[in-house]
């Protein structure tokens, strides 16, 4: 990417998020979660789904898509498992609570499964995984989303990039695994577009339901739900899989809109409501006797595939997790890197909410503004 | 596939095994469940895991690898979970047994997870999901199995197909998800090379790591272990996610030989002794509510996408399991394909066994053996 992007300490990112999200009329106490899941994905590197949303809750804030006084509700209850009521508030919000809950009773019982309904965008699924994994668990998180992807044969949009991430405590990097069921998101196609370059074989189909190479095209269509969309991971056809990446967005959907009775991918984002759900489970490692020789044992396997003999031209194998060691090091050094053009989003956002932006990031001047969030993410 | 087939029933297929288990020295109602893993797999038109396989555990028997006295024991166990020793048992009744313990858990308190440790081949993942959804359940069954998978960017297989495998409820079709994480499995490695045709790229690599088309020569590899083998789902670099074929491989890992500290896919096959592990969860829908409506909820998903606009050239959008139903349809008028070359094993193996295969197949004549046993599957 050939993008200028300006490092911020994690501490100023953090300042400026606190005071945005309680002038969005957020408690204190709920600006810290939703801050803290947004800039996790930063100092994971996944850009995408840090910070540079703000802007976009904002938007969803003031649409009335996202409320902001709305509390989760526990509809249904038992020892292992609850349905969430979200009343469409953050994501965020609701995810956190959600996986506390299922924590809680897998503390208890040994399990916890937990479904949520009538939510928004939660951020990255794999911060609530890891929440299970930071009590000492193995966790689960999936999400629906907004249409975008094919099934496999088909040519309209009919399920989200639905990820599954799942977390497990091990020595001396988590086991921490959160991707798509697609072959990639929306936010690679939005890369490749503001490169110009043709995106590989596999990723899309354009609106008559042929393979794709035209971010821009794919992209559009997608926006216009005029057809096409982007591919299960397997790409295309049974041949390489199609088939089990769609049916692994279809486990996402389980967890998340069929179990809560919530709204399925296809059926999302219509009349001012997302009605994203999501799905949530924790693992008591206790549950099968000691757990400490549990994450041992996992950690030997691990470390055995870290070890094991690199492809012709690879320096390393990676164990899901092990990369944002790295990233986490780094931006905690370096600071986390913001793109000009979020920063000049939320230049504009500091003024609307009468922020004074120099506050936290001194006499830093980002591009000059078009009007107030014309970007469109 | 050119390969001659001829059809058998049900009931002389059904005869067939239920007698040869016997003889292997099962009881008969231990028989009746290994003969029930096999022909579904054959009726789902999933020939590779179907009878096909009785002359392998038969070797295995003989062996010493499978042990047909072995009872699986029960080693921890909390309301919600188990840990199931197989005791080198045969996979299809440490799976029965294991499944229906979760199920039992899930009656009682809404959820039920069992991991299994020195098991064998379990055949279909499936059918054990399935056997929770026949509960009005939803299930997850997942195996660990001999190392033939590399890592993203290793040469060394070092995991194993691992398939995952969902079933739930749903009119008019069960949705039935069961899938390898890797690309393909070595069964369709097999099929190219039988018909001696390149494999398509994306599927596995040679000795060193690069990618190849050879079947014959992967399939050499991995026997000898001479480095290489099948890529995950998602080819061989990141770029079409082979990570999260990698991940879910692990996922896959983790409910099998981790919790259960049994023995990981790079170390099974050793000294005589398979190893495998396996993994299974019943979660029982009425924990989130309305079970009914949930199943409605569901089928009127699955319906939706069946109804879904088709990509250019296509015809139909499956659901996962709908295909199914086909194949027990035509398999249960017409019979059973099975492929010559098993029809001579089972000879050679009726002879072995002393029982008559006129019996079973009435004046059929298989082509002549060449020796017991030596078609290597």
């Amino acid at each position: 990417m050939s993008e200028r992007k300006v490092r911020f300490s994690y501490a100023q990112l953090n300042q400026l998020c606190m005071d945005a999200f309680q002038k969005f009329g957020f408690t204190e106490a709920k600006a810290k979660i939703i801050t803290d899941v947004l800039l996790t994905a930063d100092l994971y590197g996944i850009q995408s789904h840090g910070m540079q949303r703000m802007v976009r809750y904002y938007k969803g804030i003031q649409k009335g898509t996202m409320k902001v006084a709305a509390e989760p509700e526990v509809i249904f209850d038992t020892p292992v498992s609850a349905v969430v009521d979200g009343h469409d508030g953050m994501g965020q919000l609701n995810g956190h609570f959600a996986m506390n809950l299922a924590i809680e009773k897998a503390k208890k019982i040994g399990v916890g499964i937990v479904t949520v309904r009538n939510s928004n965008h939660y951020g990255i699924a794999g911060y609530y995984a890891r929440m299970a994994a930071e009590a000492g668990m193995l966790g689960f998180s999936v999400t629906n989303s907004e249409a975008i992807v094919v099934p496999t044969y088909g040519k309209k949009a009919m399920i989200g990039t639905n990820p599954q991430a799942w977390c497990m405590p091990a020595d001396p990097y988590y086991f921490f695994f959160d991707g798509s069921t697609s072959v990639v998101t929306r936010g690679k196609l939005e890369m490749y577009n503001k490169m110009a370059e043709p995106i590989p074989d596999g990723w899309a189909l354009d609106a008559d339901g042929v393979e794709s190479n035209n971010a821009a095209e794919v992209l559009a269509n997608i926006t216009q739900k005029a057809g096409g969309g982007i591919l299960p991971l397997g790409g295309s056809d049974k041949a390489h899989g199609s088939h089990k990446g769609y049916g692994n967005a279809m486990v996402a959907e389980i967890f998340s809109s069929i179990l809560s009775l919530g709204t399925t991918s296809d059926q999302t984002m219509m009349n001012n409501k997302s009605g994203i759900s999501h799905g949530f489970m924790a693992i008591n490692l206790a549950a099968f006797g000691d757990k400490d020789a549990i994450i041992k044992h996992m950690s030997k396997y691990l470390q055995a595939l870290r070890d094991s003999p690199k492809a012709k031209g690879q320096k390393r194998i990676y164990t899901h997790g092990e990369p944002e060691y790295g990233f986490v090091a780094d931006r905690k050094q370096n600071g986390i890197p913001v793109i000009d053009k979020t920063m000049t989003e939320i230049y504009d956002l500091c003024h609307y909410l009468k922020l004074d932006p120099t506050r936290y990031f001194g006499d830093y001047q980002p591009p000059k503004s078009d009007g107030m969030f014309n970007n469109n993410y």
